[in-house]
């Protein structure tokens, strides 16, 4: 016998040992809250007994038309009921979940179905018409092609010859299927938004799914049964696992076609939503959104906000109408928000700006992430907690993907040293908590010095006139770099150039305050993030053309 | 390349895969909340910044004092803040955590310390007189002792040469601790109260400890910042796991060195106490204690209740005076609780008793455990979800112990057939709920009818005049056996045995009517539970003096 006492005899088995999955999660609720509603789409209703069937006949079938353990099936869906059910009904039948980016164009899903050899595609009409030029385009056997129609939706476009509905009647209500043999095994695939090159497909595990889901409970303090709106794609890593965290509260899922601010507003005072996530556009759009709309909604709304830095001035004009918010952040490859500006009661007593100012920050790891810091690169030595230093931030634990799908460069790199290289760079102040300053890429090097574009951005959010802003580099002759600021004005708002050079030279040292200002729409991701990279273009095609 | 594409090059590392340990979550908090309450102790507080320094350096003093990876540290102590760091500083040293029960006799104690090859004893002036003849009765080498002298103690009797604070003014406060290399790495060693032979050694693991934390904040829906009085022992079961989930929502933990039912609403009021656990029996004294002491406490306290089955009238006189009261079931093999009378809303809706009758099964699953069930143990299926069918609960899981220490044998027969056997006899009610009926030895057979001691119980707390009852099995000739009750009467009450006869008739068939009844102070062990083998006794004595 060798090593300690506590080694000997005290295996695993199958009493004592169960694979991590959020899995377990809806068996749970099924067999605990059987009649309370899980899924609310329209006119259409379900209870978590219903939803439970449904997924497991989702995996029967899919089992019985060839799929197996760690084949890929995709979706192109919006937030509609097979959505929320392809997120237990895959994995129950071992597969890996590959949700796609409804957003993308044709070349874009052709290379995520080629390199992730989905086995299946489940598809909803509205994306007909990017589905067919894709699948065309797609070399070797094509995927099973199975549409979801939806009630909520007028088109009935379809690619392929099953429907999603008959597809699930010929599945088996009680289907006996398993947990993964080991909590490692993968559960979902998630293509990165690839501004250069290629995509990068992020895949998660169990394990990390499991953990996540409840972390978001525990970092978040969110109640069972709350009532949840999709105001967030559950494409976008796998609506950061909520479609697992509200399995395991028995919670309700109201879904949501589309980002519509009459409709949310709606359906937070009709379905008494309590907790909604999104990322800075969407609660701009809500805090933009005509007074009346609010009218009749009197109880606060619990709200997660990420996806990209968001402006101190969101987070504020979000809390004078109504919710509470919290600030998360995280990236494809941590399952969606892995950190947790945490807050302090004591932070109540501020005004609402310094308040907004504190929520504004990355903050700290998530409970069940294991280490969120600032490093030096090239070192990978901690920077010192003194809000100045520049440095990346960096994931660790058990909330970090298993690697790029076959891509092994690209995971090496990407956990170099031990850490998740997450290309946002940021400070630690002396509190811990952590500030992104700016992506890698979008720092402002001007005459040497380094201008971060989001601090340009918090200032010009501060103007009454803006609504939304963006500043990039713009090649100049001079500086090398100077900051380019785009604009969207609020409705009805007249604002020039004059009156935010103005408004920027009032908070900004006269390096910073930018020397290109463009009024415009903003090229936006579908999650609401600014495309920087085509605004760079634009800067450089202005720049040369002047 | 063998396998699916999941299966290559995404492998764990040092980024993306960390042991999951409780240890994780003191980390995080004395990071995140450094200058929040951490413990507090009559005049003493901590901070979470304190007490974690206070952790590391019990843990560097114990390495420094020749301790190993897996060597076992036992603790004899009262809820008091050495108790407290014990559970993250014995565990950063790589050692063991084995608290001892403080109502133990010596034997029992020198046989915990010989069988867990104890170390280290960390120990409190208020057992000096049980210890020192435990020690005596020690073969081989002794532990090395630790007095932890206390301010709210009166007594300094102390049994070995070092001190607690002398011996963490010798630790690093900076020690640079490491999470276990494995999270199946034992983390505690508690003995089960062995009513019959010796006690074995329940081992649990990083794993089971970081799941229940989580679990019990997810299954209670408790929030951040919790402020949690210790009317459970630490000693039992880890204190439930509830150490460790104070450090995960950074809560409060206020101290207290018995059970007193004055202090305990002083401190509810002094503290704003918002979360307790304890035995029927803590809830029992703190619903008879008398009104004023209740007096100038507004708020409602949460409290989970467990230990032993409680009678549905203890749930009721407990939400009577201002607790919310959550059922909760477990056993030391599973971290204490591991189910959960998971609650409906619709429950809110019924009259007291009838849901005060629903809160009293022993419910569910907790979120983190995988399985609860009731089944023949000879043939280990599933009994209906009748309500009457009898089985022995079940459970499985992640929440389930790693084993009995040094003790293959009980390890096999407790995991027989993939379950772990809880020696409870119970049945599936309709809605799938458990409830206990008896633990199987504690069934009363009488003329071939099985009488469960537990309904039994029930109506007899039904009666006004009783504060505490048990019913246990005596030897009759002609029945083979009869109930006979014991039975405990609040202060000042009247009431014969013709009394309790009558009401028993009133509610039950005449067969399970107590044919012996006695008026009596109740044997109990520490925790509250009545100890029924000593009451078997008595009923064994009186039958054959009869």
């Amino acid at each position: 016998m060798s090593g300690n006492i506590y080694q000997q005899g005290l295996g695993k088995n199958a009493a004592n040992f169960v694979p991590l999955s959020p899995l377990s999660f809806i068996e749970r609720t099924a067999s605990v809250y059987p009649r309370r509603t899980s899924v609310i789409h329209g006119q259409r209703q379900f209870t978590w007994s219903e939803t439970y069937a449904r997924c497991r006949r989702l995996a029967s079938a899919l089992v019985a038309h060839g799929v197996k353990r760690g084949d890929t099936v995709a979706l192109m869906l919006p937030n509609v009921p097979p959505m929320f059910e392809a997120h237990f009904g895959v994995p129950m039948a071992g597969a890996v979940l590959n949700t796609l980016n409804t957003r993308l164009d044709p070349e874009a899903v052709a290379f995520m179905l080629q390199h992730g050899e989905a086995k299946v595609l489940i598809t909803d009409p509205e994306f007909a018409a990017i589905i067919r030029p894709a699948l065309d385009l797609l070399e070797g056997d094509k995927p099973l092609i199975i549409d979801a129609l939806d009630d909520e939706y007028p088109g009935t476009d379809r690619v392929g010859t099953l429907l999603y509905e008959d597809f699930l009647a010929g599945g088996n209500p009680d289907y006996p299927w398993s947990l993964p043999a080991d909590e490692w095994d993968a559960i979902a695939l998630n293509y990165t938004s690839g501004t250069t090159g290629n995509p990068k497909g992020v895949v998660y595990h169990h394990r990390g799914a499991y953990l996540n889901a409840a972390s978001n409970i525990i970092s978040w303090g969110m109640p069972q049964h709350a009532v949840y709106l999709w105001t967030l794609p559950m494409f976008h890593c796998n609506g950061w696992c909520f479609p697992w965290t509200m399995a395991a509260n028995a919670g309700v899922n109201v879904c949501l076609r589309k980002v519509d601010p009459a409709l949310i507003f709606e359906l937070i005072r009709r379905e008494k939503v309590s907790h909604i996530c999104g990322a800075p556009i969407v609660y701009g759009m809500l805090i933009n959104a005509p007074e009346q709309l609010r009218a009749g909604i009197e109880h606060s709304v619990a709200g997660l906000i990420a996806g990209a830095a968001p402006p101190a001035a969101i987070i504020e004009g979000a809390e004078r109408v109504g919710f509470d918010i919290t600030h998360v952040y995280g990236l494809t490859e941590t399952y969606g928000p892995a950190s947790v500006c945490a807050k302090h009661p004591e932070w109540d007593e501020l005004p609402i700006d310094r308040r907004a100012e504190r929520n504004g920050r990355q903050g700290v790891r998530y409970h069940m992430q294991e280490g969120l810091t600032v490093m030096d690169p090239q070192t990978m030595q901690e920077v010192p907690a003194d809000g100045e230093t520049m440095g990346e931030l960096m994931f660790r634990g058990n909330l970090v993907m298993k690697g790029y799908l076959k891509n092994e460069k690209a995971t090496q790199e990407a956990f170099a040293g031990g850490w998740f290289h997450t290309g946002d760079l940021g400070v630690l102040q002396p509190d811990g908590y952590v500030k992104i300053k700016d992506r890698s890429k979008d720092v402002i090097i001007s005459g040497g010095e380094n201008i971060s574009s989001l601090e340009v951005e918090e200032v010009l959010y501060r103007h009454p006139a803006v609504l939304t802003a963006a500043v990039v580099a713009r090649p100049d002759e001079k500086w090398g770099e100077v900051p380019a600021a785009y604009i969207e004005v609020k409705d009805g708002a007249g604002v020039t150039a004059d009156d935010i050079v103005a408004h920027c030279r009032e908070h900004l040292a006269r390096f910073k305050v930018p020397k290109h200002i463009e009024f415009c729409v903003l090229p936006k991701t579908s999650t609401g993030k600014i495309q920087k990279f085509a605004l760079r273009e634009m800067a450089k095609s202005a720049s040369a053309t002047e």
